[in-house]
């Protein structure tokens, strides 16, 4: 297996965008820090999930390289649901891994705020198996019932989940790109209005629109990628032997960690999938950061905040940067790129040499792992 | 790169099926020569096209891993358009070749005709381009511009057009797997409804539902993949130099035939992409089996025919096997390495050692080409 670099990465600004998924494309391209590196790719990677039914456009990676001038390579689009982004990633890394091609462009583009958020949450409540769904699951409903177990097994209290966004809305406040620059406290989050209990507004990352890009290449660069990871996990939440524990994680976690050869407490950052404030809680404990249960105590003793012992979601997180669900596994790697390259600007962690991220599909039915290193 | 090799491949029956999406994979799972191989796999790609759009579920990776039961292994779905099947099989090609995965299974299924026609062709027209949609662009209709240009410029009659139905349906009749097994002769095309003139009913491939499963290993075995080519073009076609030639499938045709070191005339048997008649002849002068204009001659003179130099569509092709939309690319490179194996049934070509696939994303703005010999 050749090793693979990162050369290049880019986000276009995440929130209430105007433009189209194309548009987003093309911004976070020219976002990158070598943009003009593009013209030296084999071959475009486009992670989407649900395009085709929040835009009526299908064959998503011909249109994307058309639009931003790439016509001609191949051009192929790769799908997990919501960790596409973490999906299109690792179809890149093997690509290039293989020697097949020597350079690829790595893209991820989202448009969702333009609908309606009842059709939003309609299309996005279509990665849950149809038999809970016909009994009325959504995955906000279904991320309660996870965290209505784990406070029940574990003692976890609605204020400890609070502290999660506030947490992750202070990096935001650093990021530029994020959808959400905007300091919290955990009245902000004891105020806002009840989802599905006990999650309220400000426990849940919202739609947002956004892009991701990234040159991987086989020609040395600053960033290895030394570890990836994927597993996946029966999709009827029913089925499963936990629900305070993602199969798939800790799956997609010891292949990642297997190929690395690195283990958990060798990490420095992460960036990890809080698609609601109880997953980052139950993420950092899949993937042996903590022991389980033990991943809130962290959060209370600040191990986890940006001048913590092992920063979790320094971007912000799905929370504030803003979760375009196909592109949010990718703008996680792009953080770990930045912060490896010391490029972070006011949230960069210094002397980080090893990043991980781990982003999940649905209800945490399809997760991925990939770790990244300073060369 | 490692070798990459063919162990085993299966279809679902292809046609007008009851069963879900998931049942039609378990099915081509289940015909594969060596179903037990299954069990010894370390990935899931999961080739369709608009399964989101057809059956309201999306996340569907995580669900096909489920349905086959092979739910735990890392599962990606891989899209480009009607030509998924081809994308998933390069995708599973790269991971192997990348000595990431020892063994995958490429598996495309699509379930279409649960939908009316008038939807069907509502969701497959969502690959053209918005502006030519907005003027009233379907896929047939595009087809139909090709193919009177293509009339236009070498001299192609409706009757020549209709002997790549007549010749593909007598070799659907040996194929079991195929969708109509039904003999047709020239009046039944000229009987035909007009689709989008000159195109009849008879020049078009149909909706089908289908599978297609295979399982490639980097352990040695009967069939060894040679040459993977991919190639995009301009999906608006008022922006393509040429419309009696496709762009994608030159740029395709020429890295496959690069990395296999082979050459045009070196091929002995060929799946081309017949959505419409006048397709397979434009392929077949594509991929530079006959010169520009020469195709349908060869077609005339009985050279593509199954007892022809050059059997084109020995499966019935598009057109008598069925078209359903993201499986196509995939049963074409199931028919190749039957005809590899010696497993081909009545319609076997004796004698082939090296066979190339070509198919078509969109209205050809994403296109690849597969090239696999007996070792």
């Amino acid at each position: 297996m050749k090793n693979v670099y990162v050369a290049s990465a880019g986000l276009a600004k995440f929130g209430r965008r105007d433009g189209s998924l194309f548009e987003l494309a093309l911004e976070a391209v020219t976002n990158m820090q070598s943009p003009e590196l593009m013209e030296k790719v084999d071959a475009v990677y486009f992670g989407n999930m649900s395009g085709e039914k929040f835009t009526n456009i299908s064959n998503l990676s011909s249109s994307i390289a058309d639009h931003i001038g790439l016509s001609g390579l191949p051009a192929l689009r790769v799908e997990s649901g919501s960790s596409s982004g973490a999906g299109v990633f690792q179809a890149g890394f093997l690509a290039v891994a293989s020697g097949c091609y020597e350079r690829v462009l790595v893209l991820a583009s989202e448009k969702m705020t333009h609908l309606s958020t009842a059709d939003t949450t309609g299309i996005l409540s279509e990665v849950i198996d149809p038999v809970e769904r016909r009994h009325g699951c959504t995955m906000t409903a279904l991320a309660a019932m996870v965290t209505r177990r784990y406070m029940h097994d574990h003692g976890l209290t609605p204020d400890d989940l609070a502290l999660v966004a506030v947490k992750n809305h202070d990096n935001g406040l650093l990021n530029p790109y994020a959808h959400f620059q905007k300091k919290i406290d955990l009245e902000t989050v004891r105020n806002s209005r009840l989802i599905a209990t006990p999650l309220r507004l400000f426990d849940c990352s919202p739609i947002s629109d956004g892009a991701a890009a990234m040159i991987l290449t086989s020609k040395p660069a600053n960033v290895r990628i030394t570890g990836i990871g994927h597993g996946t996990e029966h999709v009827a939440v029913q089925f499963r032997n936990s629900l305070t524990s993602f199969e798939a994680t800790h799956r997609a976690a010891a292949m990642a960690y297997k190929m690395s050869g690195r283990k958990p407490d060798q990490i420095d950052i992460a960036e990890v999938h809080d698609a609601f404030t109880s997953f980052e809680i139950i993420d950092t404990e899949d993937l042996g950061f903590f022991a389980p249960g033990q991943g809130f105590k962290a959060l209370l003793n600040g191990v986890t905040k940006l001048d913590g012992e092992l920063p979790v979601n320094p971007s912000g997180g799905l929370k504030a940067r803003g979760h375009p669900v196909g592109v949010s596994g990718l703008a996680q790697v792009v953080e770990l790129v930045w912060q490896l390259f010391g490029d972070a600007g006011r949230r960069q962690v210094h002397g980080v040499k090893i990043g991980l991220s781990q982003s999940i599909g649905g209800l945490a039915s399809n997760n991925l792992v990939n770790i990244l290193e300073v060369v």
